[in-house]
């Protein structure tokens, strides 16, 4: 049985999941946003940040998504972006296809995680890391103009956000640009932590809409 | 003991609580966010539509959010909207406070609803509904650009959405022009139900800030 095709983002209450600048106010609305992970066992020593961490539902559904995913497909950017900040064992421990324009052999890095760059467009990167991917899922890992994009070409079954009690004001939204006209969504679960809400969505077309799979090969 | 002063909306996944157009679209959509009150017992009676209708938590929660409604406060559009569409016996059952430049003597409705018109601003708007609520809380009944106004003055002490699996795209948001440099939130309850997710946090002042009481007074 094949895997889905999902994506997984902290967002803030006003719908943000990145600030815009870097001024001191955003970084520590950066930190509210992601307070829920960064003390996690399994993110802590994933990242090698340090052994140890939080135990608790947090961590275990930051390790269920570990788990679940067989393959990652991310934008040029988030890699970019990546590629200086992730350890040497980078976190993924599977393959990842960049949907980029640049020409490179695939990269592989200690820990079973290896970077595949593919030249042809989302549709191919994300038929590559399915066939990777086997039973498991595929996880469009970012950032959000990619996750958007996966999104409004109806290419995504399922997302979880992760909605953290921060207001941002202004920033990048998860949303921005959604096409409300072909997304319907039905509630799959809805869990509280202590410090988040973990809610997950299935991604269905709009009944009475153009076939979203048509748009996507247009 | 004094209660408090709160806002309950519907939100969209997005980060909306209304629709900028009355086409088609944004009509369905607006069908999807209000879809898990509608139904409900408490809803229909209120606003007579009729008999009967679903019980269950989210009845509950309608309910229990009238019964904490000691009076509300609402903006002169809302009032507008509502003098036109609430039956004659309007949904309040409290006394409520209109804010507005109209001068007008109050209006008594039968089942006890009595608007108030209040000429001299917001804060002393809210300084009579507290008084008439007595020990039950004050609602921020609407419309977005009221409740954003009480947010931002630090004039709020807790809020509920009720998240809907649905995506706008477009529309009116809650939290535009939020005051994110001086507003922090503290989660005080999630409870998903079968329709929708309840998220109440309560407001605080981020440490460091200016007061936000000084400023509601400015």
């Amino acid at each position: 049985m094949a895997g889905m095709v999902f994506f997984s983002v902290s967002m803030s209450l006003d719908g943000f999941i990145a600030p815009e600048s870097s001024d001191e106010l955003m970084g520590q609305q950066w930190m509210e946003l992601q307070r829920w992970i960064f003390p996690t066992r399994f993110f802590r020593e994933n990242l090698t940040l340090g052994r140890g961490g939080e135990e608790g539902r947090d961590n275990d559904i930051v390790r269920q998504t570990h788990l679940r995913t067989g393959a990652s497909v991310m934008g040029k950017r988030m890699f970019d972006a990546g590629e200086r900040m992730w350890p040497e064992e980078a976190p993924f421990h599977t393959p990842v296809f960049v949907v980029t324009h640049e020409k490179r052999d695939p990269w592989e890095r200690p820990g079973d995680t290896t970077f595949h760059f593919v030249n042809d467009g989302m549709v191919t990167a994300l038929d590559r890391a399915r066939e990777a991917a086997g039973d498991r899922d595929v996880r469009v890992a970012g950032g959000g103009e990619t996750i958007l994009a996966y999104l409004n070409a109806g290419l995504i079954d399922e997302f979880t956000i992760a909605l953290s009690p921060v207001l941002f004001g202004s920033g990048i939204r998860l949303f921005e640009g959604v096409d409300a006209r072909r997304l319907a969504l039905t509630p799959v679960r809805a869990e509280p932590t202590q410090r988040v809400t973990h809610l997950t969505y299935a991604v269905r077309e709009r009944v009475g809409q153009a076939s979203m799979a048509s748009r996507a090969q247009a």
